[in-house]
């Protein structure tokens, strides 16, 4: 795709807006808008002015099931003229023939050889290895570096990977192995160009990479028709270790769902859900994202070298 | 440690005997002698003739609570004069100095950046960063690529990644990301030269990556007081399927548990436990460890010559 650094952040919903893709783009990488569980095609060209002036040269991820709610979500990001848009989280592949059609590239996340076989079968152009370390929403089959392994092993299209890549070494590791890219969440997350809020983003710079957990009580608590199959990784607060594996008792805990929504509103991650994979310990300020990903792609540049 | 290539192979119970570490000493690695929960003074004096001719170039790697058992087990070792002796799965690092004491270097297994730092502290020579993608015995805390990165970050001892690693793509990621090496299992466990009964290696070709559980079943069942925070990763039988989860039913049903030696007893790999990484998927026939080990290490050099 052209791209100056191998790196595209993942669409991560309520973190990569508009002035996250076009900074991405702007390192030399390819910017996402991310339309998460809460998003619409109101909200998408919310985002949009931001990434106007890139010449296309940015991309759109959505959500399968939230398409499926509001399929104008999916007629806004074709109209947007993106160099590429990515539906995860569903099972039917027909989307990719569509935007295919309109001259836009499509990748969609999966999480073993079987779902890479089928989605190349389907016409995909990319895929996004996702591995079970990522931050947000995804399948916890198989790790970062075995499922990479595997993909790369089953495909032939460009396979980004995905899934707790957040320094120079873990880029470098990807790229040894053969990811075309990373796909980077979590890392970028935490940047000055992020939606995220302000005590969410200070709760992953105080995290370790073993301070998070794979959950889906905050959607069964908010009642989001996710998948069984796609927890989300966040970081470990008291709702989580409260309610994981109790998830049957919260869907009808009025209380419990009514803390949760307050503390999303005011910003308290003690409570509420804050994405993050097991790349969040690797965090170490807010900087801005062409800082972070020039610090990424040289250090992994440097040590490829080094390894020959 | 002077190797050829950068491999030595993890010291699995039951599995890498003396034939396979001197094995993987001839193919220029280090090879391990591993006494797992059925280990014993008496069985590794059994081992120890087939590294005789080494000179002492191979390990030898124990288990904390087996060695609390018997501590005859770590005389023995120490008195075989190896290069390297790997105790893991305990808390108290007393043995690292005695083990120094004799010149013979000491690894440990780390799960997270804390484990590394304090076994660091306690003289460790080498760290052994055991990602949860790992077959079995380990703390399933945080994936390969992301512990990785994070004890290379926090300590300055050689570190060799595990988890996953099975294939030349694999082996340069890590590489790349800084390892020293890579301590290899499901891999090797494989090989002619390894214990591993027939059809239990037959059952590994015919797994995939996502044919793996992290369990505590089979401990329990067998009643061996391996500590909660280490499961085995083992593939997915029908006994793994029906007492994951119910453990504490399984501890008194006698019924169960007799069914579950019987399997043991007769190698039937429906019931009994199979330990296997996630990389599992990449081995698709038995060879000679020479032959896998040369094939990954000509293939991860191959990537790593590209990677610049």
């Amino acid at each position: 795709m052209g791209l100056r650094v191998p790196v595209v952040n993942a669409p991560m919903g309520g973190v990569a807006g508009g002035r996250m893709a076009a900074a991405v783009t702007a390192a030399g990488g390819l910017g996402m808008i991310g339309m998460g569980s809460a998003g619409s095609a109101a909200a998408l060209r919310r985002e949009l002015p931001h990434t106007a002036s890139l010449g296309g040269r940015f991309g759109i991820g959505l959500v399968d099931w939230v398409v499926a709610a509001e399929p104008e979500l999916l007629e806004v990001a074709i109209a947007a003229a993106p160099t590429l848009i990515a539906v995860s989280f569903g099972t039917d592949p027909s989307w990719i023939e569509r935007v295919r059609a309109n001259g836009i590239r499509t990748a969609t996340q999966v999480y073993n050889a079987t779902d890479a076989r089928r989605a190349e079968d389907a016409g995909i152009d990319v895929l996004v290895a996702r591995g079970a370390e990522g931050g947000g929403h995804g399948a916890v089959e198989m790790g970062t570096l075995p499922l990479l392994d595997a993909v790369l092993d089953a495909v032939t299209v460009p396979v980004l990977a995905a899934g707790g890549i957040g320094s120079p070494a873990s880029l470098a590791a990807v790229l040894a192995a053969g990811a075309g890219g990373a796909w980077l969440g979590t890392h970028l997350a935490a940047c000055s160009e992020s939606s995220l809020p302000e005590a969410s983003r200070r709760a992953m710079i105080a995290a370790d990479g073993t301070d998070t957990i794979a959950t889906t009580a905050f959607d069964v608590a908010m009642r989001l028709p996710w998948p069984t199959r796609f927890p989300a990784r966040v970081l470990r607060n008291d709702f989580a270790a409260r309610w994981t594996g109790h998830e049957d008792a919260l869907r009808t805990d009025k209380a419990a769902q009514a803390a949760l929504a307050a503390a999303i509103a005011a910003d308290d991650p003690r409570t509420a859900p804050v994405d993050a994979g097991q790349g969040v310990g690797r965090i170490t300020a807010i900087a801005p994202v062409a800082q972070v990903i020039d610090e990424l792609c040289s250090g992994a540049a440097e040590l490829l070298a080094r390894g020959r």
